[in-house]
């Protein structure tokens, strides 16, 4: 199964971009990441979850939901906020947080038949 | 200069987010990918634009527009639609775009002082 992007849904439904520059604080990150997975992967209401980094350089991490109460379940889950601290704390320089609701969407899939 | 996640502007924004995997088809797309960052950057709506790319995996676009008619002239430039018919004959194995409204955004900056 080769990587592919989130499709397209059917707009409206929410994403939230988190970027962020890591420090060299490397200490249970892996670990907590994979966590973090786990638990928004068991959302009823996540469509989708993606994420990109550049080495040494911006990562992005897109999660789109069906609706804001299924972000704001993910939002409020206390082990996510727990590791949102230790983030603070430790693995980020700098990261920016944008919610928005998607009115639009469209994908392309190249016929290699 | 570090890098830095673009900031948390002030709601409401348009926000693009273009996710994609690429061909092993290289010809031509570093010359294109930096002259679209000339004209998106030269668009007077923008506010940001970042991407990453994980090695041999998915890439993600953010652009950041004030408001959806600085996206449509971005949509609409000439250049930037050839390059994404050129893009889906020879560059992209598959993407998906998803145009969303801003509505909340916050940053964290660590204090290094």
């Amino acid at each position: 199964m080769s990587i592919q992007p989130a499709p397209a849904y059917e707009p409206p439904y929410v994403m939230a971009v988190f970027t962020s520059v890591r420090t060299r604080d490397d200490t249970g990150y892996p670990e907590t990441n994979a966590r973090m997975n786990e638990i928004v992967r068991a959302n009823p209401g996540l469509l989708g979850y993606e994420s990109a980094r550049t080495p040494g350089g911006l990562g992005i991490t897109v999660a789109y939901f069906r609706d804001h109460d299924s972000l704001a379940e993910w939002r409020e889950n206390l082990e996510h906020q727990a590791a949102m601290k230790h983030g603070r704390a430790h693995w980020y320089e700098s990261y920016t947080l944008h919610v928005a609701t998607v009115e639009r969407s469209h994908g392309f899939v190249r016929d290699n038949g």
